[in-house]
């Protein structure tokens, strides 16, 4: 669509006039209403609603994009993730040929590069595939969205210092004894490039404070779309102005220091894998190990089931107790195991040597995913369903010594024995098990 | 309409499913595209865009706002200001009736608080008796929004340290020699707290810095229509959350360092006349100091003419010389010298005693707002029209010790001298001035 405008503009003799009609008719001035009457004046019956897609595993903040652009949040559809919380890209496929035969415009398909739950990596290579097929096959063509909030700064590993790609061999060497980064996640990252827009996020693998945050696209005229002003404004007005980003976000002003912060952290650590891609190295090695450790048992009464091997660094479980009659109780003893390792009015931090997070997996979001974990703490699809979920605890590693302590203290064996103690005392206190 | 949906939900007796299905009809669900063909479905011939009214001096963001939320630019209709820059009454009104006679919905009117270029306040309290005619002469029902961004914090001089509401006289005897506030501003500044929400932004004259800034709304459940989670979903699963306003923003999370600072200010300069209000008070004597400094002349061949007095403390003036023949020729002139007082690169702050920054009051905008600053320029309204806008110096008074100079230096009278001395330098190197 932007080479059909530069093309129109091209052939225009006066430019300005034709930059002036095109704008008439764009969405961001005419507003949905008007364009959808016009639409509908122009081609009689409306198309349904456009609609974008996401793994079930998204960020609730796309359920907020589409409410606050005027899109609706019921044309946010969720596809599937496998057993890994990946998306999974046959049923992909499978809604993308559903739409093309519904004729509902696609506005986007979104992957994401690290879920805030599980740090699991979408096969980015693949989704771009079924893209393409889609195109080819059924004339569909919508933007591709790598979410890359969380795992943005993992593709620091695949560049060598000079900018050259590395290979995965060199990569996964580095991580020895433990085997990471998978090919899976290793192409995925790579593909991250082919995609047309990515959100990162320095404060989570950035390791750099709140607030910096960016979207990027592949195709600078994407900017005039989201621009306030017309760039000649600017251009007629003051050449400084050029400079400013005011016009194309939604703060018009925000503080610099945070972008700073980032200029420099990026300046000491270089986004590659000899700088900033050892820390990300370091802190999956980490992860890794927390990972085996827990999957290794020696929880006495407790059995703690592991999620799969996280793609990067957050590591789930399940804990199930002899005395667990039902799902809903485990639950609760995961509620409150996490409420016992956590900050709380009250509870200084420095009582808490070890903070935990909780997810509920919910049948309605996470379908059949969860059901290897289920089945290894003992329960049912039946009693998942009841329960409306499975709560698991969840450890975020961003501390890249974990794997290698330099201290007195191993932090993995730590950890098992700070959480061993506390469920025994969350045991002792809780009602709902005393019996 | 709130209250509408509370009955409808008291009535019912089943009130989460009646609360779904209410959400399930919610515009943030199911998005302008579908809503728009389900009203034509429902009533045939659909209604014109709803609009949302500003008063001409509105800032941009006004603009980024309506493409955002799929309103539509096209749908901000401004209403033109007075010689004071404030909003035309009287025009809000006769655009009231013709948007009434056209069917056309209103959503909401904009009231500035102090507007960014002249820090103009909108007379608040006459805007919500026009929208009570409105209401009761056409029907008509739409929110009245404050953008107070800059100016809300001023509304602090009208409270007593008891919390009790000061009265105009206390408040201008303390800012003798200079009458301040108008009687005008002192009523808009009381009737903000009449609006149906308020945006403020404590980085500029709440005198915190980045990154704070607030929408204040008078009816909590307001929050509701924003929220991403049924708030149930919170209850249920962690009270603590309850606090948490992820749910109710577009960033999820943010830095607290910026809401502490804003809150430690508050509590060591509380929100009255006689805490965070001494500081307004005294910058706004700064300003019209300096006003009536600037309007007092003494620029040897040079011509400064001010807007006038501010309502609270920004400063602009324009500039005529003999031997400008053209407004063309004062606005590049206006230009040169904002360009010397200013930071650029390559010249380091230190080097510029006094900055300064620059407006073109654009016809296309303004109106006949400044036709009496262009007959005291000597310049005719033809001119304006053919140049486009008149352009004016502007003086931001962010220093509350302008007015009572504490050390050897008389900021007021510095300011005169480097500007004078600027004119002459920006005259003698200007090549549309040689001749």
């Amino acid at each position: 669509a932007l080479d059909a405008a530069d093309g129109l503009l091209a052939a225009a003799t006066d430019r300005q006039r034709a930059s002036e009609v095109l704008a008439r008719h764009s969405l961001a001035r005419v507003g949905h209403q008007e364009y959808g009457r016009r639409l509908a004046l122009e081609f009689g019956d409306p198309l349904p609603p456009a609609v974008v897609l996401v793994p079930s595993t998204a960020h609730y903040s796309w359920q907020k994009i589409c409410r606050a652009l005027g899109i609706g949040s019921d044309q946010l559809r969720y596809v599937p993730v496998d057993r890994r919380f990946r998306i999974d890209v046959e049923a992909l496929e499978r809604l993308l040929a559903e739409l093309a035969a519904s004729r509902t415009p696609v506005l986007a398909a979104v992957a994401v590069v690290g879920t805030t739950e599980e740090s699991a990596v979408d096969p980015v290579d693949r989704m771009l595939a079924a893209r393409q097929r889609a195109g080819r096959e059924h004339g569909l063509a919508f933007a591709l969205h790598a979410d890359a909030a969380w795992g943005g700064y993992a593709i620091s590993i695949t560049r060598a210092a000079d900018g050259s790609r590395r290979d995965l061999a060199a990569a996964r060497a580095e991580a020895a004894p433990h085997a990471w980064p998978s090919p899976e996640v290793w192409r995925a990252l790579i593909a991250v490039e082919g995609t047309d827009s990515v959100t990162i996020d320095p404060h989570k693998f950035g390791f750099v404070p709140y607030p910096a945050g960016a979207v990027l696209f592949r195709d600078l005229r994407v900017r005039e779309l989201v621009a306030t002003d017309a760039p000649y404004v600017f251009h007629d007005e003051s050449p400084a102005s050029l400079a400013a980003i005011g016009p194309y976000i939604l703060e018009g002003s925000k503080p610099g220091a945070a972008a700073a912060a980032v200029w420099l952290s990026h300046r000491v650590l270089p986004l590659d894998g000899e700088g900033h891609g050892r820390l990300i190295g370091a802190t999956a090695r980490g992860a890794l190990a927390l990972h085996r450790r827990l999957a290794a048992g020696d929880f006495g009464p407790f059995r703690v089931v592991t999620l799969p091997e996280p793609d990067l660094n957050i590591v789930c479980f399940g804990v199930r107790h002899p005395r667990f009659a039902a799902l809903e109780e485990a639950n609760a003893f995961v509620a409150a195991v996490h409420a016992r390792m956590s900050i709380a009015p009250g509870r200084p931090p420095r009582e808490v040597d070890f903070v935990v997070t909780r997810t509920l997996l919910r049948e309605a979001d996470y379908g059949a995913a969860p059901l290897p974990l289920l089945e290894l703490l003992g329960w049912s699809a039946d009693d998942y369903r009841r329960a409306g979920g499975v709560a698991v605890l969840r450890c975020t590693v961003m501390n890249p010594f974990v794997a290698e302590p330099r201290g007195r203290t191993d932090f993995v064996e730590a950890f098992a024995a700070a959480l061993r103690e506390v469920f025994d005392e969350v045991l002792a206190v809780s009602p709902g098990t005393a019996a």
